[in-house]
């Protein structure tokens, strides 16, 4: 049951990172949810904002505090469809969101390469769900931009 | 003179962060410089924002990018009162920020407690500028949160 819940929200964040490849932007999406009411989806807008911090992550978590009306995300779980990067890990951290649930691992730029102690020491990580659309939807926008 | 250009910048970081205490928001400034150009400077809102990510630097950094027109902060210095944490490290690299000037280290939150890796490679860090007035305008802002 746990298991087809997280592949719900995972396919709403894969919608969000295809509508980022849409805009050739880096493919990643995120969904962050309360209970069962979905608070925020984002995906990566880098490029058309000029802006580094404009993860994917780093939008939903802006808009769901916002939406909450607090700066605080316990008890309620963000969807990603890849490892978070140090940045977004610890805008995580700082959130104390209670589930962390991700795609692919980002070998080269997930929080992970750095230490696994940057999130708050409550905060409960699941990666591998739909690791392989996740992966491949970023693999696509890579090949076709070397192409 | 490298010595009292830092202190200048620093001066207008200390600005920023004062008026985050007058905003009862834990005083952090950051002040974004290219050339001899302010093009950034801000602080932490955290609290009256209800986000989490709203730190001076984070903030400093969307304005840079976009005074500037691209994602990237190569050529530009940040001053910023108080060590990074985390994620405004990991915000940092990713803008491949020539130098970063701090003011006092944050030995509970600071980002090389996790690892001075996070940042860019070639990114210059100094740290100590001002430290003693960074630091005194924290330790007040707790101290009357205590009392």
């Amino acid at each position: 049951m746990e298991h087809s819940k997280d592949e719900y929200y995972m396919q709403m964040a894969l919608g969000e990172a295809a509508k980022a490849a849409a805009r050739d932007e880096v493919p990643v999406g995120a969904v962050i949810v309360a209970g069962t009411t979905v608070i925020a989806r984002a995906h990566n807008l880098t490029e058309t904002l000029n802006d580094p911090t404009a993860h994917a992550e780093m939008q939903a978590i802006t808009a769901a505090t916002a939406s909450l009306g607090g700066k605080y995300l316990s008890g309620c779980t963000i969807y990603i469809t890849i490892e978070p990067c140090v940045m977004c890990a610890g805008a995580l951290a700082w959130s104390q969101i209670s589930e962390i649930v991700y795609g692919s691992p980002d070998e080269k730029k997930g929080y992970t390469t750095v230490g696994s102690q940057i999130l708050h020491p409550k905060t409960v990580v699941r990666s591998g769900t739909m690791a392989d659309e996740c992966s491949e939807i970023m693999k696509t926008f890579f090949r076709k931009k070397r192409d």
